[in-house]
């Protein structure tokens, strides 16, 4: 399998790290041998070698220099659309950052992926929330495939879950704690910190942004409740569907009258059938203890999906980090080699 | 995709309905057209129809007659062994009834499908937490599919959440509530009964069985952590190599003094790597309110994993009932099938 990323941020590091690290199992056990033939980042510089590039020189110049421009043993300066059409990578990663209202640069990298028959792996929340049902079809008129587990939940199995082991599930409603950086500050607010100083405290630990509204707002959850709703309950809905309610309202006191009454708030995104359509929200709920997301502390992240057959199944595990979303794209890549060689 | 049925008991028949009612989502979503050509059972009876039986007139009689000796459309009176060697099925579901000191009959129904070339599916523990080595070798000789998600926690995804979406993880450490009579018996426990008080209520509810040793001396714990390990973790462990302690030993006073210092006794099934092999347990543990498993309630199951790069992932469900685990059957089918057209 040869691989070209596209965007060498941090999820796109977290993903060579593993495949370095991981490549005597992967052959062995998934009989899986990724080679990365191309990077392609504006910013840390671009190489080409068709022969694959060396992951230990690559992470050992992103480590000292931030950059791989001191990379010699390959063709530079090919930009991202180029690398796209003209490597010989038979699988693209996209790994740019989110953007919610263009999707861009990450959906134009995917369309042209897609449209060269090319199968992407993303972590790209953008072009999924966007334009899935577009994409789904491209992959369909041109015989590849699209995966995209590191968009919700990092890692952990959200939409794998479901598409894979859960196959042949009806999901009914979906109920999610899906981002980490709202539910630390809720969960700091318990032990008793206002939400000012809980979220200065986030920012300090790096969990949440110096311009927070992202995820404070709830635009986060949103990009990824749009996600689950239109990839596994056949919803087909836009940004402006989704009602909308961040966690910068929630008091010092709201937080603890509701532990008073044994309550946690948590920000729930929710995507349910009502009326004959799939719908979604994304609102702070206060949750009772027997409700299985209540528990959920700290920057874990947790789904509830509520099925036909097997009532409630829970999952939870980290929802970010380097790694965690690098394990994503890697897992995506095991199971399109999976499905292509079965 | 044709499927001959071995046992045709609760789970077997949940499998049936489900496939029943999920046709037109399985031929369009999932491109499978399931063709149960036969089933062979003991005591419900036998019969073969090469283009398929009628599974409403299946259903109808088990509902009616308890059997279906009134099915006259095909061959009957084929024994189990006739029926997979004969038969035209592609996938033999092995659905007989656990036994831990032979496997059989299950062992040898699933032994003569492989080597036959046919895939299977089974919820049967015995030949998996017996001979899963074994079983796997046979596999990969004669070029055909096992899979078993039913023998631990029901149609709840747990072994194909590890090798499915979680591919490529490393599996430190597992911990699971993985028997519900049990779990049920300590919750209701924690709401001021005795031992033998909540054993009973469970007995009533069709929990527990009459002879509830295999649930509360923890040997159907004990089967499901060999399976983990040896498939999840590439132990080799054998029935006599688990410490096992059931829940008969927990008294009132046990799990009220718990509860006083916020903490609640479960049945915990364990599987860790120690001194450069795969260990398993199966014991009460007292775990505080901070721990994943810790509110994990009546019949629900879950499994924590121990990860190397996600940490703790953790999932709950169902982990027993007829449609649950005959869902589990069908997720596998699913999956063959998958795999095969991939």
């Amino acid at each position: 399998m040869k691989i070209a990323l596209i965007g060498c941020g941090t999820v796109g590091r977290g993903l060579l790290e593993l495949i370095n690290e991981k490549q005597l199992i992967l052959t062995k056990k998934y009989n899986l041998d990724p080679i990365v033939s191309a990077i392609s980042d504006p910013v840390v510089g671009s190489v080409y070698n068709e022969g694959g590039l060396d992951l230990n020189k690559i992470l050992s110049l992103l480590e000292t220099d931030n950059n791989i421009k001191n990379y010699s043993n390959g063709i530079t300066g090919w930009d991202s659309l180029k690398t796209i059409k003209e490597s010989n990578a038979d699988v693209i990663v996209e790994a740019t950052p989110t953007n919610l209202e263009t999707g861009e640069p990450g959906l134009t990298h995917i369309r042209t992926a897609l449209k060269s028959g090319k199968d992407v792996a993303t972590t790209n929340k953008g072009p999924i929330a966007l334009a899935y049902h577009e994409l789904k079809a491209l992959t369909l008129n041109n015989r590849c495939e699209l995966r995209f587990e590191g968009t919700v939940l990092a890692g952990t199995p959200a939409l794998n879950l479901a598409l894979l082991p859960l196959a042949g599930i009806e999901i009914k409603e979906v109920r999610g704690i899906v981002n980490g950086t709202t539910n630390y500050i809720l969960t700091r607010m318990e032990s008793g910190m206002s939400y000012d100083e809980a979220l200065r405290e986030a920012q300090e630990k790096g969990y949440a942004e110096a311009k927070p509204d992202a995820d404070v707002k709830g635009w986060d959850a949103l990009a990824k409740i749009i996600i689950i709703a239109n990839v596994l309950m056949g919803g087909n809905l836009k940004v402006v569907d989704v009602e909308r309610e961040g966690i910068d309202g929630i008091s010092k006191e709201d937080v603890e009258k509701a532990l008073g009454n044994n309550k946690h708030w948590k920000l729930i995104a929710r995507a349910w059938r009502g009326d004959g359509e799939i719908k979604a929200s994304v609102s702070p709920k206060e949750l009772s203890e027997d409700d299985p997301l209540a528990r959920i502390m700290g920057v874990t992240n947790a789904i509830n999906f509520t099925t036909d057959v097997l009532r409630e199944v829970t999952i939870s595990g980290p929802g970010a980090g380097k790694r965690e979303t690098g394990f994503a794209l890697l897992s995506d890549l095991i199971d399109i080699n999976r499905f292509k060689e079965g």
